[in-house]
């Protein structure tokens, strides 16, 4: 890409940018498009339309994502939006902190030297002006070099500095929201997976009961067994259906009591198939009925549900904060594979099918998942390749000739030439997260948070692969084969120059795993 | 190694067995000797020479260790010896499964075959009769071949039922140690370690008792911090010595008080170097005197190091077991580095001065270790190898022409000969489990039934390199290059050979893991 080129697509970039940001603002000023605009506001009972027009434009957002304090972020939005920040924080910190010191030193030390004018006149003008002030610029063997090894570690002292204070930092944080007055149910409560099939004469319930009771004779308080609702929330979201329906009829019902029409028209509807067929019925009085008539199939159901319907998996209540971390972190069982204990998620966090997937059966979908993650990461750009080189121009018209009356007008030609063969990438990467999360829910992991995270790996090992190995250490690969072969004195001053930059990569992503995802400490309770 | 030289080497180990046996019947049964022979008995105060002559044969143990129970071994040695017995057993369990199976079915098979008779002609005679019953005889893609493929299998198959049994066994034997009514005293006790830095009036036994009753008010007993005791283990040596010694000249004294001597030769030494120089002095009164004059000194240092020398561990003790199972597994502090809790060992096997190690000191040590490890696995059979090189007798007379009379003789030389170039392989081997464990001690391991594990995988990894790598994979290795190159579609084959073979060893590897340390379980409290 030429830097011509470069300056174009930045250009394109920020004129869509702004285009975007003039139709937020005039979306979110129409005063009926509050509801899509300021849920939350509406939510916690405020005027969504308070300090008038002034908060309704573009940037007025970041005025307020600036003065917001930290602790209003955790009020607003919880634990882990604060420690998203902290990283964003740190990882603009390091940047900042290595950039101040190294600008205005390396900039100077390689922009005054001569490399690439020695270079320029036999290399046909590969070079650039940007290549002047970069170590490319510096002579072989130059003691400057020492300046940009220097450097390397100048950015690994600042990592890990940065990233020391954000591990404190994030700890403190959960800390503070562990020990604060206000509890939550999670805090009480233990994920027991893999529950062993109860004696004859006891249900799956009773059995969780008095294991846990024996075990915690003071502490336990309650459990409650996962149960298959498959049917139950089947009738229950009719129910909910016919609930809406009825509510929306009976304010079009309202709204026909016009002067001129004081008695109203009933609204009606069909009942067959997405209400086209079917004889014609009053929609307020069939609602009404359907209604009455699955209440009872509902309790019913629910009350067969609760008594047949036991899964092997519950959630097990304590009645005192470290009882429950203490027991969360504790082997229950002799065998591996039964009563596995974990802190319990937030509720709303659950997902409740895998609950009662067993240990055998998790391990097994876990290696599945982890063959086809393998492969999407190692055989991923292949197929977009392939697409994107057939989805050419030239090879839609011959294939589709039908789209030649666009294609051949010049100006449409012109952005679809420009556009076509990234469409593909750009289409298989939005796709992908979806695919991570599909799959991270696969192997079995019992919380959105945890699928969240192991969706998030993957996604990392992707990004590894493909751009940190096929882009750098590709490259890095081929020059120093090439110096291996030319110079094998240059070899330990790259390992020199390497080292400090892998070791804090390594160390990065060590930091932010452990900072994600720490166990419930008994210290804070 | 040709046959009839393997013939030799064998009737020579049973040779020294043989002798050695006898000599431990003849010593055995000196009554002198009981206390070397019988400690055990002895420390029970059973009669050692019970049951006669019979029980000091050479092979009476043998009918004593079949008739043993279970039971009676884990009453007389642990569960760690039972373990290890049915690890012996397990291991035996698989050769004997395995051979029922395969060694009528597979020695047929291969001896009908005449691969090695057709090679035999242009082979200058590689092959022997050994070589007849083994897979080498049966010819190139013979569909016998099948025989071998499902004998894998069923190794496979054996190994992970045996292996499977084991652990639901040894997992029984802990879950009932652990469940007797004998209580222990590390099962009420935690360990704790990287307490942090007293705040300034309290000690560090008083922080260790308010952090922990903070967080385990009901179970909370008391706690025992770890000190430095070296000054008061120096001078209490010195009284046991000082002890010894009274006792043994008491009764040298009251020996000598024979009929033609009533009163005695009191018993005198010097107090210089190894009693050789000093004044000459009456040992009893010697004696006495330094262990009354030793004493206050013990009280006055034991009181001392109590107050003053408190190191950053401590023992915490729990009023009741599961409290210090729940303990133990749970994390106590916001920091990773501080409060480090984990399951207290048997107190005899406590690695006192290990104790207070800090966190980031035992990872640096293990890190060190580590790589002392992989040096010692990868290039331990340099040396011997160089060393063997250089002991030949031809270079020893060489290096030390003072040998030359003792080497010249016929007799000497012949087995000189055969013996030395293994000494050093021998000599270098037996070294190596004291240099592991003095690794494995150096890591700052809190235990030495912790630290004899972390040296067994350290050997683990010495035998998989130089044994199994090295011979068996290497020459593998070699062999698949050279199908690749020769005969592509037998790779195939190969896999399926291999796959449970590995699968097998990997799972063997996992499952030894497993049974030789299971952490605590709240289930069996």
């Amino acid at each position: 890409m030429d830097f011509n080129s470069f300056l174009t697509s930045l250009g394109t970039s920020f004129l869509i940018c702004v285009v975007l940001m003039f139709l937020f603002t005039w979306l979110a000023r129409k005063p009926g498009n509050e509801v899509v605009y300021y849920p939350n506001r509406i939510l916690r009972g405020l005027d969504p339309s308070e300090g008038g027009r002034r908060t309704r434009n573009a940037f007025a957002w970041i005025k307020d994502a600036f003065s917001a304090t930290e602790a209003g972020v955790v009020e607003a939005a919880g634990v882990d939006a604060a420690v998203y920040l902290v990283f964003l924080s740190s990882v603009l910190g390091i940047l900042v902190l290595s950039g101040i010191v190294l600008l205005p030193v390396l900039i100077p030390v390689a922009g005054t030297d001569h490399n690439v004018n020695a270079h320029a006149e036999n290399s046909n003008g590969t070079f650039n002006n940007l290549d002047k002030i970069s170590m490319g610029n510096v002579q072989e063997e130059s003691p400057r070099l020492w300046a940009f090894l220097l450097g390397t570690y100048w950015v690994s002292f600042v990592t890990f500095y940065v990233l020391w204070k954000a591990y404190k930092h994030v700890s403190n944080l959960r800390a503070v929201a562990r020990s604060s007055p206000e509890v939550k149910p999670e805090e009480f409560t233990v994920l027991v997976r893999d529950v062993p099939r109860a004696p004859p004469d006891q249900t799956i319930k009773d059995h969780v009961d008095s294991y846990f009771r024996a075990l915690h004779p003071e502490t336990f308080y309650r459990s409650m067994v996962v149960t298959d609702n498959k049917e139950v929330n089947k009738i229950w979201e009719e129910i909910e259906g016919y609930k809406k329906k009825l509510a929306r009829a009976e304010v079009v019902y309202a709204e026909s009591k016009t002067t001129s029409n004081p008695n109203g028209t009933r609204p009606t509807n069909r009942t067959g198939f997405l209400g086209l067929i079917g004889p014609k019925v009053d929609t307020v009085d069939y609602c009404s009925e359907k209604i009455k008539e699955l209440l009872p199939k509902l309790e019913a159901e629910q009350k067969l549900t609760l008594r047949e319907k036991q899964q092997a998996a519950a959630l097990v209540f304590f009645n005192k904060r470290p009882a429950a971390v203490l027991a969360s972190q504790t082997i229950h069982a002799q065998m591996l594979d039964t009563w596995t204990v974990m802190e319990a998620p937030e509720p709303e966090q659950l997902l409740w099918t895998n609950l009662p997937k067993k240990l055998y059966e998790r391990e097994v979908r876990q290696s599945i998942v982890y063959g086809v993650v393998f492969l999407t990461v190692v055989f991923y750009m292949i197929p977009i390749s392939f697409i994107s080189a057939i989805t050419t121009l030239e090879n839609l018209r011959k294939l589709l000739p039908f789209l030649k009356v666009i294609v051949d007008r010049e100006a449409i030609k012109t952005v679809l030439e420009a556009y076509l063969p990234q469409l593909a990438l750009i289409i298989f990467l939005a796709l992908l997260p979806t695919f991570l999360m599909f799959l991270s829910k696969a192997e079995g992991i019992p919380s959105e948070g945890h699928a969240v995270r192991a969706a998030s790996g993957k996604y990392f090992y992707f990004v590894i692969f493909n751009v940190f190995l096929g882009v750098t250490v590709g490259g890095a690969l081929f020059a120093s084969l090439k110096i291996i072969i030319d110079r094998p004195g240059q070899i330990v001053q790259m390992l020199g120059t390497s080292l400090p930059g892998n070791a804090t990569f390594f160390l990065t992503f060590v930091a932010l795993k452990y900072c994600s995802h720490l166990p419930h400490l008994l210290g804070c309770c």
